[in-house]
């Protein structure tokens, strides 16, 4: 497997500036970045327990050298084109595919493996576990655990858990661990029940794995995660890597969870203004929902942030100005319902920042980061994301 | 400006089939694309009006041919790179482009311009007016009109409108005309009401190329358009043309408008089950909002329909099946709250087509279409999408 060197080389135009760079564009502060970075590691170091990344949020190769300058990880991904990605162009070969496994992926995984890399799928049935083996040799499979019904995955003591390990036993398939992410601390805001959903999961996947162990499974990687849970954790006992995505870049969906401030956030997308009504209290921008896409997770939380908060280009919000509403190619930028704020002056062709709902979507959206450093931001280098399945 | 005639042969895979396809996989069936498109064709022939269709939703040179077999157009875009994609790799020369201009994206208009594209660009300011004359000579200018109190524009007893036609001629920018958008129409779903917002448009871009007539302005074109009025206007006296987008494929927000019915909608995810859960009514299957995005348009309407209605192969939905929730590569599939219906025996493995809430939206989430034909539908030709600014 060969490192692309080539890819850590600049492969930005080094005369664009924020206010040149073609809008609308996708921005990613790579400072903020490492410090966040930073702050998981330290906190799960306490713990004795390794990160495993998850790289479905910024899908670059360029994010995962700033976690692992010379690979071979451990990561996490959400698609096998990930793996295949990450894994061929970037040199990574500890790779946990954390989605229930379609059967008909399966030789895909198992080439992978061939091809030297420690790949590691999830299941939760019978069904899946035969049909992993049947393929080939390949893959090591974690059973996916229900911590908190939130989507998938099995509860530590229903007796399909032995079967799908005695399962893939028959079939050839060595058992990686358990694997299980708690889902609903998405929807908390509060320390000590983060706190809770925290230990529900830690609790969910240790019993998991002892229950394979009593019925005589060795259960190697005990895996968690998902970036509140992470940031709240306060016992990780039985525990032994944590995944977390999100955490990397942050989002306005994890200020309201509690994860992160404001400044944390290190994505943002670069908008110039094409329109103004100032009657209606509205200016419109280059970026509407193709450029922030359609999420709106602060929708349901107690500050609804509508489709993002609208700063400077040095990165300060506007006082309480966010995109309101949002169509394809336009945004409409509003001051919040309810404040004295002012409309900020700004006339057609100025440019903002907008922070995004969810990083993950909005990432999703766009060919690529430009990664800037500095208070007075500068494009450092610029980093292609991958798409697809 | 060459036509890449190779766009016309298939270059997919023609081994491929709805069974063996890798899913996540975006699916358009030709022959629905065809019936919509002659349908709104023969309703403004009626009327005398010229269609240019807004290839916004599906951002192919694929879809292009279907409405212009040997181009130029009339199309509508809602980006530059659009325009420069249809124009330099489809052949494609009469371009309206529907959104405010940056003015820093002069530059690039009056390029296309001098590569022989007739290209018109959208304002509603002196600033852009005068932003535009001072590149250099290019495109002519439409003035957007705002019928409705949706987005940008100006009504069309706003002085400015007179002002912005003048700073257009001072800056010898010639006056394509005025356009407008009934967004509010998205909003109803009574014919009436949107028969009377088709009026409301006409009408509005008809008041406003009268003004500027009667100021001694040229007013060639008088362009109004969304697929809700396109679709339920009874009188289009004075309109020129009528730009719509989303009703070559249709979508479930139209539908829930009732511009069409379910089984005209052309584009659907093909997803394959990943997890059962029958103990809470649930189906996970591999397409979560990465691949239908996260758009819940249909939310606000009188039926929501989640993140999409799910059908079989031959895409015939199951009785009240909806996708229910969604994460970034999880569909959770659930009979509808209320209804009786028994949720469907799909084992892991089983294949689904699942019908978008917006079609522009999902389609984002792709790289292609997989073009499909027939009841029992094969693969007829991929049509790659193109994306960015």
């Amino acid at each position: 497997m060969t490192v692309l060197a080539e890819l850590d080389r600049p492969t930005h135009d080094t005369r664009l500036t924020l206010a040149t760079l073609p809008t609308p564009a996708l921005l990613l502060d790579v400072t903020k970045m490492d410090r966040n970075i930073a702050r998981l590691a330290g906190l799960l170091a306490a713990h004795g327990v390794t990160p495993r990344p998850h790289l479905k949020t910024t899908k670059t190769i360029g994010s995962a050298r700033r976690l692992y300058p010379d690979a071979p990880g451990p990561i996490t991904v959400s698609t096998l084109a990930e793996a295949e990605y990450f894994a061929r162009e970037g040199g990574f070969t500890d790779i946990t595919y954390a989605v229930g496994l379609d059967p008909s992926k399966a030789a895909r995984a198992i080439r992978l493996v061939a091809e030297g890399v420690d790949l590691k799928v999830t299941l939760d049935t019978v069904a899946q576990a035969q049909a992993l083996g049947a393929a080939g040799t390949g893959p090591a499979a974690f059973i996916e655990i229900d911590c908190d019904g939130h989507r998938g995955g099995l509860t530590p003591d229903d007796p399909a858990l032995i079967a799908v390990a005695q399962a893939l036993r028959d079939a050839g398939v060595p058992l990686a661990g358990v694997l299980t992410h708690a889902g609903e601390s998405y929807a908390l805001n509060d320390p000590d029940a983060l706190a809770a959903a925290a230990e529900g999961e830690r609790a969910a996947a240790v019993a998991a794995a002892e229950a394979l162990r009593a019925a005589g499974f060795d259960c190697p990687i005990v895996s968690v995660g998902s970036t509140p849970t992470a940031h709240f954790a306060r016992n990780l006992d039985g525990v032994t890597e944590v995944r977390a995505g999100v955490y990397t870049v942050f989002d306005l969906v994890m200020h309201g969870i509690g994860v992160c401030r404001i400044e944390d956030i290190a994505v943002s997308v670069l908008a110039t203004v094409i329109g103004t009504k100032p009657e209606k209290g509205w200016i419109l921008v280059d970026a509407g929902w193709m450029a922030m896409s359609r999420d709106r997770g602060t929708g349901g939380q107690a500050v609804d942030q509508g489709y993002g908060i609208v700063c400077d280009l040095a990165g300060t919000p506007y006082p309480d100005l966010i995109v309101e509403q949002a169509s394809q190619e336009h945004g409409i930028l509003a001051v919040r319902a309810g404040s004295a704020a002012a409309l900020p002056d700004l006339p057609i062709g100025s440019r903002v920042r907008i922070l995004p709902n969810h990083a993950c979507a909005t990432g999703a959206q766009h060919e690529a980061y430009q990664v800037i450093e500095g208070d007075d931001p500068t494009i450092v280098a610029q980093w292609q994301r991958m798409r697809g399945w």
